[in-house]
């Protein structure tokens, strides 16, 4: 299949749109189709000839929002104690989370279970390395499917999203109750668990 | 304000509704407006009569689908060790789970989140309480605020139900995962993390 570059007015609009959409949805997660095209420019006719429908719109913008996040989680050490390099992890991942702000519930709302899953991909693969090497070296749980503990980790992490959003949580402790839920939840049966703190300056 | 009551024809409208969108949902979360009418034997005029739409529908069955539930869940045991009540509460929650399925997949994609909050606020008063006598007796942790262990639980709980529903997880294994990845993230740091085994023949 051959595609058609788009035309550079086209170009332009689609980049306005996505701009535009990043920053209403960022944050209100429920900014309609009218609010994104006021912010961007553009009219709704010219807005539905690029994406279908919000969902579409929505799922535009995480998916160039997860492309930068990739940019900037791949640098991420994560060698050494799995615990700690887990945390190192999280910490990364929750400045991408805060960048985005309520983008995240709004793709939770509006996007398709199957489409959320395969945006998550990258992150995912990146999470099921380090959860299988904890395994291996018995630092996390294996009483449980690897499967489970990658579920529960990425609906923690967006739990821990919304709860700023709705503002139980402070931007600043969201990291730290990630980091301590998650440590709690792997820690074998029979096994303590970790301080967050003590693993921040271990290797 | 006085309610005329619906009169007998009417009601029973309603309750074949009812049952058939709880029926139909509890396969498949994603049953149309259609699907439901047709089930219950009744026309879409006749359902939008009693409905405003379909998240009112999925609401009104939810809503029943959570009293029937508290109805039993008011019955479990929740005296003595913490953790070996909260296995138990988790075990009498898993079974109502069960037998409503795919419904809380289906409420989670139509309700406003303030709706499914204030659905859940008894079973959510019911396990705060138990997470406080928990914190208070050092077997739960208190370095995280009890509300976000709640929205850790509530999260955890209904991801174990989307894991099984899309065959992740066995439906046997739900209520042991969410049993034994609860004690792990409630279990404070510098403590060991219970078997769940061993917390059935606790009293």
């Amino acid at each position: 299949m051959t595609t058609r570059p788009l035309r550079a007015d086209a170009r332009r609009n689609v980049e306005s749109i996505l701009d535009a959409a990043t920053t209403c949805l960022a944050r209100d997660p429920d900014a309609s189709i009218n609010d994104i095209a006021r912010a961007a420019g553009v009219g709704r006719v010219t807005l539905y000839g690029h994406f279908e429908n919000r969902a579409g719109l929505v799922g535009a913008v995480v998916d160039r929002a997860m492309r930068e996040s990739e940019a900037s989680l791949r640098g991420v050490d994560l060698s050494g104690d799995p615990a700690a390099a887990l945390v190192r992890l999280i910490e990364a991942s929750w400045q991408v989370t805060l960048r985005y702000g309520a983008l995240v519930v709004a793709a939770e709302r509006s996007m398709p279970v199957a489409e959320m899953d395969a945006a998550h991909t990258e992150p995912r693969e990146r999470v099921r390395r380090l959860l299988e090497r904890g395994r291996a070296e018995h630092r996390f749980r294996t009483d449980l499917p690897v499967s489970w503990l990658l579920t529960a980790m990425h609906t923690v992490t967006h739990a821990a999203a919304a709860s700023v959003y709705v503002g139980e949580l402070a931007d600043a402790e969201g990291a730290r109750a990630i980091a301590a839920t998650m440590l709690g939840l792997l820690t074998p049966p029979g096994a303590v668990v970790p301080d967050v703190a003590a693993l921040r300056s271990v290797r």
